[in-house]
């Protein structure tokens, strides 16, 4: 039997749970590597040398990197319970979503390391990225690609997630509201329950504490 | 016979050239319908909601938006000259730096509309996403992929041959320097002798006169 594919991450990252979900959602047997980024491995310099960045997934010693562009990878070499829809089209517009989420899910992630102004310039990226997902991305459907989980889903997932920790971490008023954003809110709903979600996602008061010592800590350097 | 394809662009744009060199590759027959994006038209509007930008791609009606995504669109409804390699491992790697091009590859875009300290660090930026590309990504190779071109060379065209074009713009040094990236300059030399390439490449002088008075006219308007 071929070597267990092993996969260099932290379990705080919800980039890395992306490949986690995956796997997971595949049954796929893997090796979790765990990495010190304060210390970055020998490891995860030597194959990941653009980024030096986790996750790093290692299929027989080779390396892909890149959160999304490792599901689509396991995607492509695991075609049980398949992430991609099988139509092109579908496809295009699964890839467009997940895009999205790459480009202008970044926002959350900004808002949760600054403060003043730019606390207040990343929050309203952060209320239009909102708003475009609901209007044009999630819909009226139950996924982003219909009625169960995909690549999409997966991408979004880190985004929705970790804006939930974010805010609370910040703790100066939500941003991801209910009334606002009723179909998002669905939709996590939704996400959560899936199992394989479920049983794989970063405890989340673990995470706003973790979170929230972060930001304690970027406040106290700057 | 079905109807052609039609691309949504417009002719000075490097992205929606992405597009051109993807649909002339594969031979297939499209009709260019010019955007005005001084006065953006309802076609654009309705097909590309979430960014309202070109290129957009239309077949049969239905619209893919997002050059890079188009370009794997295509190459997944027409295999003929395949853009992406079969092997799963291969495609990720050519999947990594079609990312790195459209994530690092904006500092380019941004040095162009930037002055004094911002147009200091997007050139800083830029240097980086060269020094990278030079030493991980082109390496000793003819094009990203090996032998031939494919869908990597596509997404470094613009990056590349853009800086080229906008660095004369901007006038104030070289920053694709031959003795600093003779692996990138040997690249986009084999790159722009590849007929397709050549045959559809925007005139340089005529970039180099349009990026000039964009330019001067965000000066103007500063």
């Amino acid at each position: 039997m071929a070597e267990q594919p092993k996969l260099l991450g932290t379990l705080p990252s919800p980039f890395v749970h992306r490949v986690i979900w995956a796997l997971k959602l595949k049954a796929i047997p893997y090796e979790f590597i765990e990495q010190d980024l304060t210390n970055k491995s020998p490891l995860l310099l030597k194959y990941n040398p653009v980024h030096k960045k986790v996750p790093v997934f290692l299929h027989g010693d080779k390396p892909v990197c890149e959160s999304m562009i490792i599901v689509e990878y396991i995607d492509e070499v695991w075609p049980q319970n398949p992430l991609l829809p099988k139509d092109p089209y579908e496809r295009a517009q699964a890839r467009f979503w997940v895009k999205f989420a790459e480009d202008k899910g970044t926002a959350v992630y900004r808002m949760f390391s600054s403060k003043g102004e730019e606390l207040e310039k990343t929050k309203k990226e952060t209320l239009e990225m909102l708003q475009t997902a609901e209007e044009h991305g999630i819909g009226e459907k139950k996924f982003f690609g219909g009625e169960s989980i995909g690549i999409a889903d997966i991408a979004f997932g880190p985004v929705v997630y970790g804006l939930e920790i974010i805010e609370e971490a910040i703790g100066e008023g939500a941003v991801f509201e209910a009334h606002r954003f009723p179909r998002l809110h669905a939709w996590i709903k939704n996400f959560k329950q899936v199992p394989v979600i479920k049983e794989n996602l970063a405890e989340r008061d673990w995470m706003v504490t973790l979170f929230k010592n972060r930001r304690e800590a970027l406040a106290g350097s700057a």
